[in-house]
């Protein structure tokens, strides 16, 4: 367990909804090598608990994360660690960003204050993202010596498009929340104390009623289909999951309930499906 | 041929717009294997047709269609059929949809009504689609304990974005004609009696003035490189296919009539054409 | 050189912005050899000179560029030079498009007037567009029967959507500038008299407080990755990129600048970078 009710990052628990919230308010949540290992530590932990059907990543006190903690000066960004297979050490905002591109569950940003750096790039990969009206974004890499990272060079342009992601990447300035919502980055704006309780609302209308096998593979379906090159491999992979989906309980249940009108009771449960997901996953690697 | 006066597939001719009109309406248009067969048959109709210029999918009655037909109740999606050459059956819906992505001739979709499941997938290929103030959309799958089909996973975040496809996807709500306005994957909404008319201008707009053969590398260009790596593909592809056009006959008649403020009479005719497109098209195989 | 006070492109700076004019009005500066040839050698210049800091694309008089000069009238597109390796000439416009999309510089462009065919195609590797209330729009090449070029086949669908791509470019219409600022092709429409001003306003937000080699490795990693298979992709692009920027002078001044909340200097050139810009530039070849 990377997560605790202390620590970096802390977790709960509202239903089905785990609230995943980076805890270190005295430094506006910076992001550190123990963030890093405590997020992906709580991701897999969501992923291998069938009680949780959605995740919300918010920030505790007024800022939700402003990027890379800057402690170690100058220094900060120059490479200590050994290098990795490539030659070169993994970006650890990437490692993040992939853990939660891979994420069974949904997974709703819920940006409760200014996000820089790495702690916008970071809620990329995140399904839906609600921002706080006291929100600000600044993808501030340029301004820095730096370029963008957590794999946001593929992700911004998929959801803000390449002109905007231009414009906010190579320029730096922050951006309000009002001109993120007319953007795309984010789906809403809400009152500041609003935030949590709304990304729960929406994780809510996306797992009530619904499949959790189903909602995990078509999570990896559409972001997996986000980079393929043409409709016949989503219509390939779609025929192989629909085959498997076919003989299992969750589809005479779903068919049934529907045709009774009263709600499902799905069976099928996400920690029993490690191998189709990895495999599909791995197709993109 | 898989359509005519009647059965649960028609088409007519509206000058040179085809409508092919899903016509099962006391099972609301659902889905079967004839309307699937039906579909792939018209379309290679179209194609084979000079006369046909563009095409218009509609539905009979009040809705577009409920999706799949449930007659088979909680075995509906049950494998009953031989494997395919992937050890799995083709999705039955992607067929349809892959028919649609290669059509030669631009396809508009009049959603009149209600569209369910592959009711509203297999719209997705179409160019543009109009809807009906009465049409609702709904991407049910997670609810049946399904994913989406009809390789909708990759056409969906192509035009409505990713943050919004995994919401309608993961949560299955049924979405309004407003809100599919709203979020681009209408191009705009009438009332219901106007809905046919509307598109058969739309598809005018399209075919007046210009070359069918243009039209038809167009569509099969625009589409496969929806797909590509980058633009050193089209660059290839668009150098190739502009070689050749500059050696036909439609060019020397295009610009002259420009230069002479006269209507073109293009000759080029898209039946002779069989080999180019499916060339491009089975790149991206 | 191909540029210069005189000739179809001419250049000029105002700060550390160059302006690239389309130079031929009595010819609504028409597309010639001349004008490929002069653009890419005006953009060699602009990638080897780090006192240019981005580039604003615009024309003399009252059209931005009314396409391929048509003098040579109903031959305009025959091929009469020699064939490629691939056995066919290149499309020059897709030459032009190549060229910018591998500028090192923030490339915008200030569309003053009417721009069809490779007019506005031309524009479409531009970082932003800003448009005249006088500029329109004509993707006009199926009514010349030709096909779209400057692998705005690949661009156009990634700017403005797949709908409205083949919706412009199927019936070849002409676009107000008010559709296309709806549409997501303009970032804004200005007066005309106002339109390259505005550019060169946008331009300076893109390179004020920022590092001139950061801005280059991000333009080049964004254009890259919006035609990459999936964020792994970036997230080893990024990793590495990273690595190099982390031993450079340009971080440790970045952060260091960023706690003394004072201006940055940035040391570090673009000329000194071919190599790593050529070598991720050519993963997409």
């Amino acid at each position: 367990m990377g997560a605790g009710a202390n620590g970096p990052v802390v977790t709960e628990r509202v239903g089905s909804v785990a609230i995943l919230r980076l805890n270190r308010p005295e430094r506006l949540n910076a992001f550190t090598e123990d963030v890093r290992a405590g997020m992906i530590a709580a991701f897999d932990d969501f992923d291998a608990d069938d009680g949780v059907r959605a995740v919300v990543l918010t920030g505790t006190g007024r800022a939700f994360c402003a990027g890379a903690d800057l402690a170690r000066g100058g220094d900060t960004f120059r490479p200590e660690s050994g290098e990795g297979d490539d030659g070169f050490p993994p970006d650890a905002g990437g490692q993040v960003a992939l853990r939660i591109f891979r994420s069974t569950k949904p997974v709703i940003a819920a940006v409760n204050g200014p996000a820089a750096g790495v702690g916008v790039t970071m809620t990329l990969p995140a399904d839906v993202r609600i921002g706080s009206d006291t929100a600000k974004f600044g993808f501030v890499f340029t301004r820095r010596g730096l370029v963008p990272e957590a794999c946001s060079t593929w992700f911004l342009p998929r959801i803000v498009g390449i002109s905007t992601a231009a414009e906010w990447a190579l320029g730096g300035r922050m951006v309000t929340a009002a001109e993120a919502l007319e953007r795309g980055l984010l789906r809403e704006v809400v009152p500041a104390e609003r935030v949590v309780d709304r990304a729960i609302e929406v994780a809510n209308e996306m797992i009530t009623g619904t499949a959790p096998v189903s909602v995990a593979l078509t999570r990896s379906l559409l972001w997996t289909m986000l980079g393929a090159p043409g409709p016949e491999v989503a219509h390939r992979a779609e025929s192989e999951v629909l085959y498997g989906r076919g003989l299992a309980a969750d589809v005479q249940e779903g068919v049934q309930a529907f045709l009774a009108k009263r709600a499902p009771e799905f069976t099928d449960r996400v920690s029993d499906l490690p191998l189709a997901v990895a495999t599909m996953m791995s197709k993109s690697d």
